[in-house]
């Protein structure tokens, strides 16, 4: 067997391992009957260990030696073979007694992290918390050393999800963003509250919902025929094969909001998933190459499409057949004001395009005060409570409602939501050098012309998956590296003539 | 590390394993989406080539040789070391190019078999039928040799569905079976048709038949806390850990009798799946002896249970209360003669109660003789066609109807079809010896108190799993071996009295 046949093989393995664990845990989260999820988790848990002897089995490591040796090795394949070995040395480096304490520790934190949210008792979570924190920073000076001498701890946990990105890069464009944000927050504030009592106190059928949700699946172009959508307490998207991608849907039967841009969102990430050129599948290309670029794709077509004025003129009529009591006598402009109502509020999931990221800076800058010792877990409650107050002008009046409020954390992923805010950006930047280069987004999204757009993005983004870093995907994209400018400039444009 | 303590990790992962793969197959009967096919068989393929690595590690055979050595070690333990070596062996015994060689063709055979069964063109079918055979021969030659000098190559295919069963115990006994048939069927045709008339020609509402089938896999004692149904093309029952057992049904808007007497068959599987004792959950003891043993669970519900006239006392008040326009006239006589109405038909898989086994009689003897060589596959159609006359009075006008009906041979299932009779037989025997030792079943029954029943079979069959053969296990339970009395005596007085 050559080199490269035997490299192909345990990559597509490993790959197949990925999608037979990615569909353990969509089942957890739709179908598995309550009981279930103990045995689920020895299940997963095994699989996963079989993962890690096969990705670090001293074979592949010769084989990936050599090809990497390769001269001649097309550049497909070198970039197969790295995105392998990229995996390969982290899992190399963390030795298992390390990975089987931060499993352990998460769950511990899981489960008191619900206890304390449920009893709003931060107390309980802090020494769990700190645990989770003592264990991310081992795991981060075993990484550091394959990051170079200036990687910083965050780093090492920042590139497991951004690959390439560092604080020291993130950290001052996010505080441009954040001196963009907090004045443009106050002015809105100033401005009068556009009505939305229209969709207060409506029941709207959830089965009504759900086919409404299911038509705009297909309109936006996910392919049913190689996916399929199902309900979850929290919305997600799981590849499990090329040809087999799920999204979920959350609805509420007085917010229909919820759902539709719950699986507008899905579905960017799930064309994402169903993306990747047929040559790509089943190896380590078809992937995104960091949280931030697959991000960028739910994010434009929730927020960039989803809450344009172009996309509701078009859909508004149609979810006025869906709910022709509720929703008659609605005129699109006040339905596209209520879709695009911005109040500064405490929970991040409910926020809008134009507060959110500063939701995510209140995280950014504690979880790296946290992870650096700057910050004591002690003195979380306090500090979270003081930036939310200075960055949105609101105060928690519990920690279930500040500090508390998200899984990440508890849950050991340090690191993961500056990846909210940098695809927030790239879609920006995406849909600028969309209309730079194709234009007439407006129209075709009017027209409900989604394959427009998403041509465009299969080419410069989807078609690739892997092959590129996200720095390489997103300047061959939009002839820049990650820029807040077009983000600014879609929020001033976009919110100064709603908030005039 | 122990010699216990290694083979206790290596058999669970095994069982999870299994557990998975068992997930793999249930989704892709019931949600997967349609193009996600082709890659679920390539995860399927890459699981079970791991499992074959595990099972045929030579560092499992050092520890299961040493165990089995060991006079000291526990009854239980012993039987879990057997059990796992018995899969081994096989696993070892039949070579790598053989398992390819019998996918492949199983994978061909089952594509012609669609296109042969669509356009009933036999000669289609019949060469992929013959390697089919060939392949099969080959694999009972790998086989044969660990069931002794006496075995033949039948022997060996059907102990791996009925383990410690051979054709020349099972031809005699089923011969016998045979010949009480025959007449029955006869006697039944001469007497005047039940009118089921009320049953057809109209609608019942699919989604009031699901709840209908909810309520009664609930009742029945399925625990939907470590379960669910859900719906697929072929119902079936599939355990994935001993908290989630999940079976399926099928709903035909024309024939309200089908969802339910295959909710109630998938039950009696269910619940045996559901019954395992804690200590043997995730060892190889929770499996059933035989799939004998498992038919007879399903066997035993459906119908000693499920068209008895006591079950239909209590349960038509119900059905009537979810179909009262449908059936609220139908009085339960007139009900329970339509629930077991008989009649030869040709088609196995809507027989009744009293032809079911001739279905199954035509389908045995055949396969001995394609097997052997004695019938050569281009003659089947004609043995087929005067074998269901002789037996059954009935002949196909099409060999999609007769020969070609049934999936097992395309897919490469000699020696499955005898377990289907054997549980049958094993239910009945199980029923009288329950009367004999508790009694009352018809008014416990009529109570709908099947806990009474289900308690019994808990203890005498389902706690201990495979922890006794299915020849120990039904010897325990009711004082003998496989045994058609019990069977033809049930028929002889029920199908007496409802055919004077």
């Amino acid at each position: 067997m050559d080199r490269w046949t035997d490299f192909d093989g345990r990559m597509r393995e490993i790959k197949d391992l990925d999608g037979i664990l990615g569909l353990l845990g969509w089942d957890e989260e739709t179908y598995a009957p309550r009981s279930g999820r103990a045995p689920r988790g020895r299940h997963t848990g095994t699989l996963e260990a079989i993962r890690h002897e096969r990705l670090s089995s001293p074979a592949l490591g010769d084989v990936i030696s050599t090809l990497l040796q390769d001269r001649s090795l097309p550049l497909e394949r070198r970039a197969m073979v790295e995105r392998v070995e990229r995996r390969r040395e982290r899992a190399l480096r963390v030795p298992a007694t390390l990975v089987k304490a931060m499993a352990e520790a998460r769950s511990l934190t899981l489960a008191a992290w619900q206890e304390a949210k449920g009893s709003n008792d931060f107390a309980h979570l802090a020494p769990k918390l700190d645990r989770v924190l003592e264990l991310s920073r081992e795991r981060a000076d075993c990484v550091r050393p394959l990051l170079g001498p200036a990687a910083t701890r965050y780093d090492a946990l920042l590139d497991d999800n951004e690959p390439g990105m560092t604080a020291a890069r993130l950290g001052p464009l996010l505080a441009k963003l954040r001196e963009f944000l907090v004045p443009l927050v106050a002015r809105i504030g100033a401005r009068p509250r556009p009505d939305t009592s229209f969709l207060r106190g409506k029941r709207f059928d959830p089965e009504r919902q759900w086919q409404f949700t299911m038509r705009l699946l297909r309109d936006l172009g996910f392919d049913l025929d190689r996916g399929r959508q199902d309900r979850s307490a929290h919305p997600f998207t799981q590849g499990i094969s090329e040809h087999d991608v799920r999204v979920t849907t959350r609805i509420f039967e007085d917010e229909p909001l919820s759902a539709i841009s719950s699986t507008i969102h899905e579905a960017g990430h799930g064309m994402y998933e169903q993306g990747f050129l047929p040559a790509f599948h089943g190896t380590s290309i078809a992937d995104a190459p960091s949280a931030g670029i697959h991000e960028s794709q739910s994010r434009l077509w929730e927020n960039q499409v989803g809450r344009s004025r172009a996309f509701w003129k078009r859909t508004l009529p149609l979810l006025k057949e869906f709910f022709p009591a509720e929703l008659g006598q609605i005129d699109l402009e006040a339905f596209y004001r209520a879709v695009n109502f911005v109040e500064p509020g405490l929970i991040r999931v409910d926020a809008d395009e134009v507060t959110y990221n500063l939701h995510i800076l209140v995280r950014f800058e504690l979880e790296v005060a946290l992870l650096s010792g700057d910050l004591a877990v002690s003195d979380l409650p306090g500090a979270w409570n003081s930036k939310m107050k200075t960055y949105l002008g609101v105060s928690p009046k519990t920690d279930s409602e500040g500090c508390m409020q998200d899984i990440h954390w508890p849950w050991g992923a340090i690191g993961y939501f500056p990846t909210y805010t940098i695809g927030n950006l790239y879609s920006a930047q995406l849909m600028s050098a969309f209309e730079r280069e194709v234009g007439g987004a407006e129209a075709s999204i009017e027209r409900g012309e989604y394959g427009v757009l998403l041509s465009w993005l299969r080419d410069k983004v989807h078609h690739r998956g892997w092959l590129d870093t996200a720095e390489e995907t997103i300047r061959r994209a939009t002839g820049s590296g990650l820029d807040p400018a077009p983000f600014m400039a879609y929020l001033e444009k976009k919110f100064g003539d709603l908030y005039p």
